[in-house]
Formats: C-alpha cells, structure tokens, sequence
C-alpha cells in the first residue's frame, strides 16, 4: 500500500509491533498516573498494584476501572497530572445534571488528537481540494474544535460552520461548494427535511462525504442520508474523556469503525466488568495511552459494541468495532428484551412514509409500558394501517411488540446537536 | 526594553524600519492583488494606475478603496487571490441582510493572524499561567478562533465557553480559577447583572484581566467594569475583513490602541476619501499588508477614530489609535449634531441609578425625534427625577436634547454578541 493513503504510517503498523508500542505506552501512562494523579495513587494501592506489575498488556487488568462517577468527584482537577501551566485547553461536558465533566490538554495532546481525527478525515478521503463544513457546536464540546483542527492540518478549505439556522448552512454548502460535512446524524435528518420543504436537492452538488457521530445511528439512516445527499456517509466514534473524536471511524469499507490501538487501549467488558468472550457484545473500557494530562484508565464509557478483529481490505492494521449499538444508560427493558434506540431507528428507516424522527417514551404505569412515537407526514397521522404495520415490523425486529403512536411531522423536538431518543416519564415525577 | 515584554520584535522595530517594512509588503500586495484577483486588475486599470507605480507609502492614495459593497458584488470567492485548495478557513459575517460577507485564510494568513492576535494578549499580561475563559461566539465569527488560537499558542489555559448560559460561564470562571476573560462588553455588563442576581462577587477571585472589544464602548463603562470584576479591561478591535480580532489594542497604558503596521497601512479619510488633518477625526482605511488569501486594499472600515502617534511608555513603536467612537452607519444626527451610542453610553455611566442597557430609538415622524430608552430598578421606573437627571446630563455632553424614556431593568434585548444600540423605526415601515 502506498504510504499516500494514509496519514500517519502507524495505521499500518504490524500488529505485532502495534502491541509492542501499546505495552510501552502502557507501562508509562500507569506510571504517570501513579506518579502524579492521588486518585490513582490510592486506587492501585487499594488493589495493590504497583506499576512495575505491568509487565504484558494483559496485566491491564490488574488496573482499576475510572468511571464517570470518578470524574464527579475528582471535579475540577483531581484528575489532572500536570500543572495548569502545562495545560493549553480545556473542554467540558454539558453537565445538565450537576458539575460537568472537565477535560484538559497539554500542547502535545492537542496534536495527538489533531492527528487522530486527521486520520480519520483522510481515511474516507478529505484532502486539501476538500470544502469541509463543519456543522456541531463548537466551544465546548470536543466534535467541533476536534474536527476543525483535523481539517485544518490537512489543508481542507474549514467552514467552522456551527449548528443552527439550517437554511443558512444549506446556502454555504451550495454557495461554498461544500463537498465533506461533519454533523450529528439527527441534525442530518434535519438538514434534509429543510431541504425538501426548501425544494432543494443535491443532484450536482460537490457534496461527497459525510461524517456522522456523537449519538449511536443505523444501517438503515444511513442509506437514507447517502441517497438523499449523493454522498458516502461515514460514522465518527470519539468522547471528551479520551480526547474527543478520533477514537474509532469507518474507512471505506463502511464495515466496522477502525479504533486507534497504538493510543487507545481497548477491552470490552460485561456488566460486572468481565471480559466478554471473543467477538461478543458488551461495553468498550478504554485507556487512554498517551494523554499527558489527563491519564485515564480503564475508562469505562458506557457504549455498547463488539470487536472484529479480521483483516481490512483498506491496508489498516487496527481492529475495529461495531458501530454502536446504544448507551448502556440509553438501553430500555421491555418484558426483558433489551432495546436499543439505534435498533428502533434501524427499523423506522425500512418504512418510506416514516420522515426520521422518533421518540421511546418510558411510562411510569407499568415498567413494560413503552410507547415509540414516530412523526409521519400530517395526511397519515390518522392511519391505522400504518400504524399496525410499524408495530408490526417493529415486534418482528425487536422480538417484542411495543405501542406506537403517529405524531405530526415536526413535532418532536429538534436540538441541533445529539436528539433525546429515550424519554423517561418515570424520571420526572 | 527587555524582548520578554513583547511577543514579537516587529513590536519595538524602530520607526523607520517598520516603514521600509511597510513599503516592501504594500508593493507586494498591491501587486499580488493585481495579478491574482481579476476585480483589483480592473479597478486599478480604471485609475490609470499600475503596481510599478506604487514607489513610496504616499503612493497608496493612488489606490482605489474598497467597500463593503465590494465584498457583496463579489460574493463568494471574488476578491479571493488563491485557489481554493491554499484556504484552510473560511469565517463569514451574520449576513443579517443579504448575503454574508465571505473571508478566507491560507495557512500563513492563520498564522499572522494568531501572532497578531498573540501581540494583544501578551501585551496586556497572559502568559502560560492564565486561565483565560472566551466568551465569544466561536464558529463562524472571527471573534472567537482569533482569540481562541492566539492564546492557546501563547500557552495560556484557554477555554472556549462560547457565548450565552450566563450562569454556567459565572460556575467556570469560580471553579476553574479563571484570571482573563474575553467578550463583548455589552456581554461583560450582563455577567455582572447575573452575578448582581445571583449575589456573588469577585473579591477573592482569581480574575485579573478583561478583553472587550467588537463594539464600541467608553471610558465609563471601562470604569464600572474594572470595579466590579477587581480587573484591567482592555480596548480590542479588529474586524473580520481584516482577519479578525488583533488589528489593534489597547496596552497597559489604557490610552489608544497599538495598530499593527506592519500588517495594516492606515488612514483616517473624510466622507469624500481625503485625508483628514493630523489627529483629526475621520473613518478609518486599512490596507491588508500581508493577506495572502483575500489582499484587501484601502478598505473603508466605517469605524470612527482618530491617530495618535506619540511615543508609548510601553515600548512599542507602532501609533495608535483612539477607541472607536463609533461607526459610520450608527450615527445618529440630532438637530444637525452627530451623536454616537458610545457617547450616549459614556454619559449614562456617570449615572450610578443606570443599570447599563440602553437603546437609542429614531422615529420616523420627524428626522429628529430621538429616544433614548434606558434602564433603571423597577422601583425608578416612575421617576420623573431620575428621568430628567438623565435629560440633562445627555444635553450638556451631547450638546443637543433627545427624549429619555425609562425602562424597567431587563426589558431591553440581550444578544450575548454584539448590542443593538441603534434601533431605527423608519426602516421597518
């Protein structure tokens, strides 16, 4: 493979010597945290463990899981291993319950991620011809500043284009000649409905590429948005506790997101924090190999996937997960059938007259009370042949039947940035 | 002078240098902008004037202005110098009324940019050690990457906060330790409104350092900032057509902004275009020096100032400029007497039952039926007073009378960007 495919020549490390940077950087990032992180400092002690154990890289279970708790009550700082004189960034979750989440960076992290994220926009073809328009909220929340300066480090023609005023966004792209966006999936959905109520279409438009992450997506929107767009539609995987984007993305294989080993540690665990067996389903744990001023160990990020670990026609020697598949606080229990939103978006997608948005209302009546609202077009809103054949296809998916109620289109509310898929009734009284 | 104080050493170039400087970057970008950008070869060969004829600085006054009419006629890429693939960032104007104004940087223009911008900072005291919080709309707006950039390369902690979720910025700026801001002033006014509500002030605080610019504003205001806060607040001022934030700003003397020549040529004209007399009052003209992506020449900012060119006790060799008394299109003319909102708003800061919102509203049944709408504690609403208090003071500093109206405390609009000062009533019928 010519080394022009790729953005940095660790993509395509050997595996063997992709382990062997993984063991390296294993051993100094647990002896970092040790040495200046007093919250890992009492951890390992707690388990004793002492960072001369490591000695393989499956010594890393030995390590104590973080969790976000764990960024609760270390805020602000606690979890910082340099001094703020060392740390040129910080970024914070939305923290709509309590304290945000604070990450921090020190000069050589931002240039870790910003190659991170560089190799996954060069991966599905970003180049410096490229106009990339960069739709999520910027200040805060990594996805913007993440891929801004990832596209910039490439030489891409950046549009720090923020989210909101949709009809303004769809202008710049035909305008600018836009042909790579960066958006959440939802608010993709939202820039087509405005196009189609606009009249727009995006026959000989320059668009070829899209970027789609922050909230778990389908097979099915997929399909729908590459159509609609004319592009390849690509899934970002990425959270502000591991730097931001740039984790894991599809290549052009559209199969699986190729998750960066030589940074990132990966282990997929079950519920007691075990190891699954191989290829199985479970929650990504992730250590952060070589952030300076946040070390993170065995982060356990709440996302559901599995490992496929099978060689990739793209030439890239890091395994890949499965898109994901929900949250495992996004997860609801029907009669004991687990039901992921990202399943129920896979199903809606099947059925034309369905427009994209929904919502999995919670009941507090009975726990088994779940209601998905689905919009449809106003003409259909009475049908209840539509309605039967959703909850048809919805109980011969899922393997449980759940009501349906046909909302308006336009109804449900739209946000811009990740849409609330689960509403739980029974959280609020 | 020790380097130490100073970013760059072009800050303390002695004069005749900068201006040889000045020469050497105005016959290449006049030339650059002729052979590159089809719209100045035009203009140009309207005026009989070729890019040998440029022989000494005088000789900019050959040159045609640029408008921002200009940038409307050639909408998107017009006054674009570089092919597309060499622009690594657009940032365009809100383009409230037809199309925005596009800008577009090469990677050497990102990086003059944030050395200027770099200049500012270090000027006024941020180093390595700062928290320095952004509370500027990022995305598309210069305002925000410029200062976003410069003081991530400066070292300084930077955190993007955005604009708007007053509270939230307040719960950073108290946990994270923050010792700079940035925003617009009108936004520093409604911080200290929210933490007026909210009891909390700022003895005992880290905070040190206030950066207010993208709007006119006065020494009053300075004066109740600096109080409130326990800060230095410091004058910005730059404009997207010109890069951004980091044309000019104010040092520790408080006393004008350093206008950095080496990058801009400037001149003060009278409506017609012609200079104005030494230290005289006029709109400023800038010519971009060095813009490899958009050479923009004699530009027509239609912000108001004059030239103060004495030695600065700071060292700095570049001239300054007076803090804009306003723009072009903000004046208001009163019974034949020009009057500007920072003038209105310099007056009303004397008066401490002034909250600090004001507006200045322009009637259509006679030319010079002016209000100006102010607010005041809901418990001063009714007084007839307070209200001829304020009447009088405006007449004896604005030299004319305009009607006061007062307005309960939180009635008029708050934009978190820039302040609408200046509502005129006879545009919208």
């Amino acid at each position: 493979m010519p080394l022009d495919n790729y953005w940095q020549k660790e993509e395509i490390m050997p595996r063997r010597e992709l382990e062997e940077l993984q063991l390296k950087r294993l051993k100094w990032v647990v002896n970092h945290a040790y040495r200046n992180v007093a919250f890992y400092k009492r951890r390992l002690k707690e388990l004793g463990v002492h960072p001369s154990d490591i000695k393989k890289l499956e010594d890393v279970k030995k390590l104590p899981f973080t969790t976000k708790e764990d960024f609760a009550s270390n805020y602000p700082f606690g979890l910082f291993a340099v001094p703020l004189s060392e740390v040129v960034r910080i970024h914070t979750s939305s923290g709509t319950t309590g304290k945000p989440k604070v990450v921090g960076y020190t000069r050589n992290d931002l240039e870790n991620w910003t190659n991170l994220v560089a190799r996954c926009l060069y991966m599905v073809g970003v180049r410096k011809d490229d106009v990339f328009q960069n739709m999520v909220n910027y200040s805060l929340f990594t996805g913007g500043l993440g891929f801004h300066y990832a596209a910039e480090r490439i030489g891409a023609t950046t549009i720090p284009a923020g989210v909101g005023n949709t009809r303004r966004q769809l202008e710049l792209m035909m305008d600018l000649g836009t042909t790579a966006i960066h958006c959440t999936p939802s608010y993709a959905l939202r820039i087509k409905e405005v196009s189609e109520e606009w009249g727009l279409n995006f026959e000989g438009s320059r668009l070829r590429i899209g970027c789609f992450g922050a909230e778990p997506w389908s097979e099915n929107l997929r399909k729908r948005l590459e159509e609609f767009f004319g592009i390849k539609a690509f899934d970002s995987y990425g959270l502000s506790e591991m730097n931001g984007p740039g984790v894991a993305f599809e290549c052009e294989e559209q199969n699986g997101l190729h998750i960066w080993i030589d940074h990132y540690l990966v282990e997929i665990v079950d519920e007691e924090g075990n190891p699954v067996g191989e290829g199985e389903k479970g929650e990504l744990v992730l250590t952060a190999l070589t952030k300076e001023a946040m070390p993170i160990l065995r982060y356990r990020t709440g996302d559901i996937t599995f490992l496929i670990d099978e060689k990739c026609s793209c030439g890239r020697t890091h395994p890949k997960i499965a898109r994901i598949s929900g949250r495992v606080d996004d997860m609801v229990v029907v009669k004991g059938v687990n039901v992921y939103p990202s399943q129920v978006e896979h199903s809606l997608m099947k059925i034309p007259e369905v427009c994209g948005e929904f919502q999995i209302v919670v009941d507090r009546k009975t726990l088994d009370n779940v209601t998905v609202r689905v919009e449809v077009p106003e003409d259909k809103v009475n049908s209840e042949k539509l309605k039967a054949k959703i909850e048809e296809i919805l109980k011969s998916d899922l393997g449980v039947r759940v009501n349906v109620e046909l909302v308006k289109k336009g109804e449900l509310e739209r946000t811009g940035g990740k849409a609330k898929r689960v509403v739980d009734l029974r959280k609020n009284s």
